[in-house]
């Protein structure tokens, strides 16, 4: 089960500390480039009409896995799969971004990432919202931190 | 960027010829089991709550990339990163699923998969409408195709 990056991402944050907590959180919400791998760059056809895409990316500054920890924004200790915290037995990180199209030089023009500047992308799929928009989803414990939603 | 399974999904479906095309297209979806490894309980701690969780996941029979292929339901042919389909360059499949509770084994119990028996488990994460629900999100070339909503 090995994973080859796909591509790289470039974000205005060089490090996971400066990173937001999440991609909603700035806002505006900056303008990130996503950019494609040469070879990989055929997958992409068809990608253009679709309003939001879902990245999968290697978060390649996470330290070791940790099972449980405590949220820097809860007193409480929460394990890592009710978290969307970095340090997790695969370090695979999700966004739901809003797509923008792609610029001169065929990278993904997308808002509301929260990873670190170079972070190796894994994927990208289209948002479906017949199978992926939950928007009365209950948010257990992170409910009372949820971010509100900007545009 | 290796990958280790932390768990594993059971179906009723036993290859990938036989699974849906997506986890909404069976009604009723059947309640899946989400096995997870003994070593991993604990990062399930403070999962309850949450209505829908995301689950990434290894699709172990998918066969090679194919960076353009023909959907099945489509006659022309598209960028893998325009499709959910499982060929693709990492072949990490996603979900959001309804979230029905743990069984007396400690299995989550969930709805709305649509991966092959055995799948190994990759990731668990607790779905936030505030940053993953996009319900007016446009579906580009899948719009025609698009599952309608059961419950």
């Amino acid at each position: 089960m090995g994973l080859r990056p796909i591509g790289t991402i470039r974000t205005p944050w060089v490090t996971a500390a400066d990173c937001p907590r999440n991609g909603r959180q700035p806002s505006p919400a900056p303008v990130c480039r996503v950019v494609i791998d040469d070879e990989f760059l055929p997958g992409l056809d068809g990608i253009d009409g679709f309003s939001h895409l879902i990245l999968l990316y290697w978060l390649h500054q996470a330290g070791a896995a940790r099972l449980v920890f405590r949220p820097p924004f809860d007193p409480v200790p929460r394990g890592v799969f009710a978290t969307r915290g970095p340090a997790r037995p695969n370090p695979i990180g999700l966004s739901v971004v809003a797509f923008d199209g792609r610029d001169e030089a065929g990278a993904l023009l997308v808002r509301f990432l929260d990873c670190a500047d170079g972070t190796p992308l894994l994927d990208v799929k289209p948002y479906l919202p017949s199978t992926d928009a939950e928007p009365d989803a209950s948010m257990g414990w992170l409910a009372p931190h949820a971010t509100e939603r900007g545009k």
